[in-house]
Formats: C-alpha cells, sequence, structure tokens
C-alpha cells in the first residue's frame, strides 16, 4: 500500500472487525514466541535497519504526514493538534536517533536475578523475560509509533500499535519502514502489526482478548485512557492524572525552594509531572509567598491560594476546594498555607494522583517519614518533580507512567515491558 | 457475637448490601494508611498477640467448629470436604505455629533498592511499600483466614477475608482472637475485615470497587476462581490450573529421571505443581517407560499415552487430544513420546497452563535452551515439579500461586503483597 493510496482510502474498513482483530492477535501471539527467543544482536540490528529505512523513506513520509495535515486542516484541528500531528525533518532526525539510542540500551531480557542455593539442594533465580504481545493505543503523535514498537521489541514483546486516525497515513508509512527493517533481519512481521482499520469496535476487541494480548498501553487525553481502563479486560499501564505536589517545610532552605517549586510549575506546564499545588509550612509562608508569587508573576502563572495564602499576597485568587483536585496542565498554581508535615502529608493523601509528590526541607526526620510515607509513585526530598520521568531516572526510554501499584510503578522503561519467571536447577532434587 | 450466636444466625444477611461493603472498603482503606506506617516490631507483636489469643481461645474455636462440621453433616458435605473444614487441635496448633514463623520473617516493607545517583545529581532507589487493601476469597478452609490475615499483616497491608459460609462459624471465632490481637497493640480492628453477609452480592461488590480494593486473591476450585477473575474489576492474583510437564531428554540420567518424574506424579496428588503429562525422548523411551510403569502401577497411578507410548507398554490406556489439556489433580499421567526438544517445547508451549514446567537432561546446551525458552512461571532442570511452592522457594509462606505475567509470578510470597515506589533524594536539582 502506498501513501498516496492510503491518503485516498483514509477512513479503512473492513468487513468481520472481529476475525480480522483475531488473525492479528494469533500473528502476534506467534511472533512473540519468536521474539522472546531472538538475541539481543538480532534486536539491535532490526532497530538499526528501520532506522535506515526512515532515512531512505524521509520524503515519502513527510508526503504522507503532508497528507494527514490537509485532511486536519479541512477538518478544522486546531493550531496545537496540528503541530503534534507534523513531521519535519527534526522530528524524524529523532525517531532515528531514538532507535539508535534504544539499539545501545541493554537488554533486560535473560537477565538472572537472586541465583541461590536452597536447603534442599536446588538452585533458585529469577529470569527476566518479555511480558509477550502488548497493546499501544494513542492518539496524534506519529513519533509514538516508533518509541512503542523500539521499546516492545527491544524488550522482546511483539505489539499492536493503533494509533489515532488523524495520523493514518503517516503511521502507515513509518510502519512500512518497521516491517522492512524486521525483513532484513529475518525477524517476523508481525512482531510489529498495525491496526489499519478505524472503525472503533477494533479498539474494543484489542482491549479485551487476553488470549492475544497480555497488556495495555494506552497514551492520550484522560478520557481515552479512562475509557480503556473501564473496558479493558487485560491489564492496563497508565497513569490518569497528574496532580503532583510540592511541600516546603519550615526548615528548608528557602533559595533552594523557591528554586524547585518555580521549576516545578513553569519547566513545563502541558505535562504529567508539573507541579500543580504548592503547599507551604506556616512559619515560612509570609517570608517566602510574596517572593515566589512576583516570579511566578514574571512567568505569568496564575496563582489560587488559600485564606491563608491570600491574606499574605492579595493578589492571588482565592482557590475552591475543586482547585485542590485539579490537574492545569496550565500556567495556574493552586496554593495552600498548612499547619506542619502533618496536614501536607492529609492533604497529599487526599487530593495527590499519587504520581509524584516532593517536600522541601533540612530535617533530616521529616525528610525520611515523607519519603516512607507518602504513598505516590515518586517520591522526592529537594528536587524538582520534573525529574519524574524515564531519562532522568536512566532507564534510557520510556513509554508512559504507570501510577497504579502493580507491576510497575513510575515512569516505564524497557524493564516495565518485562516480567520474571523462577528458573531452578537441580541435581536430581525430589521432595521428601 | 458468641459462637453460639453465630451457630443459630448461620446464614447472616445485612439489609443492604452496598452500603455494608462501602463502609467495610472504606474502614479498610483508613487502616491500610495506618498499616503503612506501622512498625516492624508493631506488626510481629499483632502476630504473637493473635496467636497468643487463639491458644487461650482454643476449645471455643473448636466449638464453633463443630457447629460449622454439624451443619456440614446435614447439609450432606462429603468426607474430604468436612475434611477440610475441621479444626482440631493439630491444626490450630499449626496455625499458632504458623503465625510465629510469620513474625519471624523479615519485613520486605521499606527496603531500598538500587540507590544510585544519576547525571543530574539526584540519588535515585526503589523503596518497597504494602499494595493497600486486599481481598482475600476462599473455600472451605478455615485456617486460610489465618493465613491470609497473617501474611497481609506482615506486609502491611489491610484486608478483607471472605471465607466460605461453610466454615462461617469457625471464621468468625477465629476473626476475634484477630481483632483481639490488633487491639492489644493499637492498631486498628479493620486491618483485618471479615465479610459477615452471606449473600453472594457482598462478593459481587468486593471484586468490584477499586477506589479501596488494589487486588484480589481467590483461593479455592477452579470455577471459582474463573468467576472471579472474570468478573473483577481490580487485579487478580491466582493460577487456573496446573497442567506441569516433566521432559526427559535422550541424554537423561535415567535414574535421576526415574525419581523425579516418580516423585512429581506420586508425592501429592491433588496440588497444582503436580505433573500431569510426561514427554519422553523417543531415543530412551523403550529403555524408560517400562521401568516407570512398573513404579506407577505400584503407586495406583493409571498410564494414558500416545500410540507410541501404548507400543511400548501396552498395559496403558490410549490417551486422547483431551487428556493433554486435562489437569487430574488424580493418580492419573498422560505419557507422550516426542522427537526431541523442539516437539517437547512445542507441546508444552500449547498445553502447559504455564505454572510448572521441568526437563531432565545431562545436556548443558538443551537445559540453558529450555531454561530460556519454556514461557512458564517455574521452568526447571533436573528437579522435580513439586518445588515449584513458596516454603520451598525460601519465601518462608505463600498466599497462592500466580500464573499471570504481570507484578508476580510463581509461588506468591510477602514480596508479592509489595510494590515498590521511586524515591529521589536531591539538593536542591531542577530540570535544566
Amino acid at each position: 500500500m502506498t501513501a498516496q493510496a492510503n491518503a485516498n482510502d483514509a477512513i479503512t474498513q473492513v468487513a468481520d472487525v472481529d476475525a480480522y482483530m483475531t488473525q492479528l492477535g494469533q500473528s502476534a501471539r506467534d511472533a512473540a514466541t519468536q521474539l522472546r527467543r531472538a538475541s539481543t544482536a538480532v534486536k539491535n540490528q532490526a532497530l538499526l535497519a528501520v532506522a535506515a529505512h526512515l532515512l531512505a523513506a524521509r520524503e515519502l513520509i513527510k508526503a504522507a504526514n503532508a497528507q494527514d495535515l490537509e485532511r486536519g486542516r479541512d477538518k478544522g484541528l486546531d493550531a496545537a493538534l496540528l503541530d503534534r500531528l507534523a513531521l519535519n525533518d527534526a522530528r524524524i532526525d529523532a525517531m532515528i536517533e531514538g532507535l539508535h539510542q534504544v539499539a545501545a540500551l541493554p537488554d533486560p531480557v535473560g537477565e538472572i536475578d537472586g541465583l541461590r542455593t536452597l536447603p534442599s539442594g536446588i538452585e533458585l533465580g529469577q529470569m527476566r523475560v518479555p511480558l509477550g504481545v502488548i497493546g499501544i493505543i494513542y492518539e496524534s503523535r506519529p513519533n509514538v509509533t516508533l518509541d512503542a514498537a523500539s521499546l516492545c521489541l527491544k524488550s522482546g514483546n511483539a505489539c499492536i500499535l493503533r494509533g489515532g486516525s488523524e495520523a493514518n497515513a503517516s503511521n502507515i508509512a513509518l510502519s512500512e519502514c518497521i516491517t522492512k527493517g524486521l525483513a532484513d533481519v529475518g525477524l517476523p512481521a508481525a512482531a510489529v502489526q498495525m491496526v489499519e482499520t478505524t472503525d472503533r469496535a477494533a479498539v474494543g476487541r484489542l482491549i479485551a482478548m487476553p488470549e492475544y494480548v497480555d497488556v495495555i498501553i494506552p497514551r492520550g487525553g484522560k478520557s481515552l485512557i479512562e475509557r480503556i481502563s473501564s473496558d479493558a479486560r487485560v491489564p492496563v499501564i497508565k497513569h490518569l492524572d497528574g496532580i503532583c505536589h510540592v511541600y516546603v517545610d519550615a526548615s528548608a532552605d528557602l533559595d533552594k525552594a523557591e528554586a524547585i517549586v518555580i521549576n516545578a510549575k513553569t519547566h513545563r506546564y502541558g505535562v504529567c509531572n508539573a507541579m500543580e499545588t504548592l503547599l507551604v509550612d506556616e512559619p515560612v509562608a509570609a517570608q517566602l509567598l510574596p517572593r515566589l508569587a512576583a516570579a511566578y508573576l514574571e512567568h505569568g502563572v496564575e496563582l489560587r491560594g488559600c485564606e491563608r495564602a491570600c491574606a499574605i499576597v492579595p493578589q492571588m485568587n482565592a482557590a475552591s476546594d475543586e482547585d485542590w483536585a485539579t490537574e492545569y496542565l496550565a500556567p495556574i498554581l493552586s496554593i495552600r498555607v498548612v499547619d506542619g508535615i502533618e496536614e501536607a502529608m492529609a492533604h497529599i493523601e487526599r487530593y495527590s494522583s499519587r504520581h509524584t509528590d516532593a517536600i522541601v526541607t533540612e530535617s533530616y526526620t521529616l525528610a525520611r517519614r515523607f519519603l516512607a510515607e507518602v504513598d505516590s509513585s515518586s517520591v522526592m526530598v529537594n528536587a524538582s518533580t520534573r525529574f519524574a520521568d524515564g531519562f532522568e531516572y536512566g532507564l534510557g526510554a520510556e513509554i508512559g507512567i504507570s501510577t497504579d501499584r502493580l507491576h510497575v510503578r513510575g515512569p516505564v522503561g524497557l524493564e516495565g515491558l518485562t516480567t520474571r519467571k523462577y528458573v531452578v536447577m537441580g541435581d536430581g532434587q525430589i521432595r521428601q
């Protein structure tokens, strides 16, 4: 299928969605069995081969993308959405570079941990192995096609990708490069499959076929993620909200505190690890809040404060109860004055989305308490919440962030796409 | 509530099951917040206090159990079920001893792993923390009440227990000891709650309230587990089947092989890690099968073989295709002659329930291939499948065995009831 034909056939239907998805699932399951056994060298060669094909197909990809953009403009997509859709040279270069980076990462598959001999004489360890088949459902950004495929491939998983229909032609052009790269090294084409029908029933099937798909990773807006999580019959790796807090304790170094809370809010606004609520210990509120307000004003951040905060900085708007529970993804910040760490942690316990929460303090005891007691996927002392990121954590990759408790929590890299099995080496031992 | 009153009120109803379960859930969630912060010492003291109360209430417990047994006999429960229900002195002693053992286990909560400094200067590690609230649904055996409560408590989790209605009086008597033990050390009563209504709607709620319950562990027959897994709206830690294989490769030491395959089948029959299908490499089939058949015959094991197996040992019954997919939990064994490890692994790939599969071999290369390529929760070389067990694995405990891939796989001990969160210690770092 050429990019031209795809653009003309932008709304692709298949006669029988159930049968189509079953066939996709079975192929993925078969491919996963092969990928599980693929050597690191072959997987890396595949990634580099895909990169080479991307390089060679640069103009074709841009042409396909141009068609998506044209359709998008006709449909009235706004500038921000068109920007997310766009694939220019810089972004294609980033995709190629990303493939090289993933190829350079250590392969977690096959690592054996904790090999020890038990009283019975058996030697026991845990071996890291791929999850199997991963379904990734995403909107807008075509680069996710490459991110997802490369991370799944490197971790030995087959994947089924379902991108946004607005990026259909781009995604198909990209997936053709992937298919060629896989073929170059003898890996099955079904290692990476795109759902090529835009029929919504296909998504419903993808998230409800545990015999073929082991886990779903939705990437996109909150309503997409909520819908998928509620209907999925397999585990979902996701985060819903990023309502992150920073609590400035009375013992904090106020210069560090200011740098951290300005960075945590203003470094980037539309990201899940941006601080949305600032908690300030009463003894330092009068000293700190005016400094911060001035700095936030310079950045154009709207402040919404509790009564005591507004009393100290009258220019603040009054915060409603709803503000404490809101992820703004914008230059807006809720501020609350609290009486000590107990109240701060109680507020966090109630309102945090359990993504990332931080304390700024010079108290050894309070730092340890905060780390031990706050129940979030990342808990920090004296660092900006913006560090909650797979690359910053040294994972070398990030397919998403999980705020759930089971399997993987926090930024999800290659290891999050694997599981472990017990391996036992004996010498004829039997149970007595 | 005395044991006497309970027996007279054996079918307990509550007016509004939804409200009742919501209240149970909220109490559990609140208790979990406290338990998360409880010290190892307090948790251990609680376990020992519960043990002391069990000791003191021995006669009361037996009296309550006697009422359950009487009701069971009236209802026509068979001898095996009545035996599972019975609490005699030995079993009460075992429960007390079990509490002491769990108290003696290392506490996984709070352990920090992998603390390292990243290029940005932040120090990053992963801290082990409780899952939160665990729902445990079980049948018949009242000792599960103690197993479950003690493991959840030690790992810092609150739990909601729903036992079989046939053990109602026994479970209530046991839970009273637990409540007293918790009170003795100042831990919340809601750390361990029993669902005291036998209304089935309560189970439906328990498995579908993710705001209060983080994970469900069903213990019982396959139909219970299937029903719960299919209806649960939260993760379920479970195994469905234990269709375990042993493959005897041509290079195997036949004495080791014989000891292993006899043990794997006959050590205990009604357990999930008993071998249900034996695969024998063709070159050693003629030599091995007659030896094995004689030994199995002595144990009274019925053999069902493929054509080639029956040709070697005519006394075998012919196996049907369905036999390869059957977990007998009985003295019956399927036997298949295969041509090499590829065919053995293909058979396992198709029929294994991914619980435990083993190879007997002297080939270094084939041993490593089997360990790497077989996709089960436990994979073994030269050891009986009966070793797939939390105590044999050194976990010190076992709440169940998981054959799913996510979160925990294989025997589930204390660590399986925990998760991890990232902890970051900085010195004022901000994202550039």
